[in-house]
């Protein structure tokens, strides 16, 4: 089952490392959204979260409760809590989203969910710098087109994709995986969000010389 | 100058780790706020964070945006950033917030700032453990009372706050650091919060071994 835990109540969903992106949106009951599109990439959830995330405009790091993974010691690591309350310091979440693998592999990742009565995917012709600042969750450029995605209150999605002049809608989960056969890493490509450009291959940021301390720590 | 960068329009705010509590107060604009009470303890802003925060009611950490420290070794090391959204990867904030000082000591801290048009801070005799859950984002005991303090839309602060009956207002900011003059540590005694009882004196919860052996690779 990929889908090891989901909670409603504390707006949180616990899933194993590799459950594809689209699962977990299928999972998800009305009204609560994970922190990425409906965009299926490969590596699935523990990819995602390994690689920071994906078109979000917000802080990916902080949306991320707890991951048990595997260190490259062969250690398993549990790190942070399925509950937004619960953690209580020495907490090694935070290094391991983002980290491109050089902690290790992610066995299971708990996410925090976030409540929107309605939700829009649109797209159109332009370009995601020239945009300027976003209000949209989700903005991410592929080819010629800027995609922008939001859910919230009604008048809130609106205006947040409102910057996209003659727009048209997406109405169905995109999936990605095809284009990138070799896995999806760093670098300049057709599909670019604003921290990166993502690309076939697994290619990583380079790594700070105190993060591979850290790695050969763990 | 303690307060090194404050940026209302990105709601973040940048302290020299020795800065005390109030003085964030006193030099952020009407309607935004810290996570955390104006409640003045030991150890200003580094020491807070080092502690993994004080009567918070939400997940600390993500409030914590970026942290420069340094580390048992010497090195000055500078983690995450000062927006919410350049934060790239290999980030240590997070294992530095609720280190308990076993990660070094704070120079600077970026503290995320929320926006509330209405705040109000109420205590009254009660018991903390009974409230159950609350939507207040402060919580904490004093000897018999509870203080809890929301800030937010007015209807959204009167219904945080009714469920303690009979509450009066409190004013003022709290001083509370000459209650603690060995420093603030955990263990049981009158003021407390959901993760923590704070007593005087320096004590930290148990370092997990994998802890240390992250603090010994900075």
């Amino acid at each position: 089952m990929p889908i090891l835990d989901l909670s409603p109540g504390d707006q949180t969903v616990t899933v194993s490392g590799d459950t594809p992106l689209l699962e977990v949106y299928a999972a998800l009951p009305a009204g609560l959204f994970p922190p990425f599109p409906p965009v299926e990439l490969p590596g699935g959830v523990g990819g995602l979260v390994a690689r920071g995330g994906f078109a979000q405009t917000f802080f990916f790091g902080a949306e991320v409760l707890g991951v048990t993974f595997r260190a490259p010691s062969g250690r398993v690591i549990r790190a942070g809590g399925r509950t937004v309350k619960n953690v209580q310091g020495y907490d090694l979440t935070r290094p391991f989203v983002g980290s491109f693998g050089r902690l290790g592999e992610a066995l299971d990742v708990t996410l925090r969910l976030r409540p929107g009565p309605h939700a829009r995917h649109v797209a159109a012709p332009g370009s995601l710098e020239a945009l300027g600042p976003l209000s949209a969750r989700f903005a991410w450029q592929d080819g010629e087109d800027v995609h922008l995605l939001h859910f919230g209150h009604a008048r809130e999605v609106e205006r947040a994709l409102a910057v996209l002049l003659g727009a048209r809608e997406v109405k169905e989960p995109l999936d990605l995986t095809a284009r990138f056969p070799g896995g999806i890493g760093v670098g300049e490509g057709a599909l670019r969000d604003r921290r990166f450009g993502w690309v076939n291959g697994g290619a990583a940021p380079p790594v700070p010389p105190l993060f591979a301390r850290l790695a050969a720590s763990l």
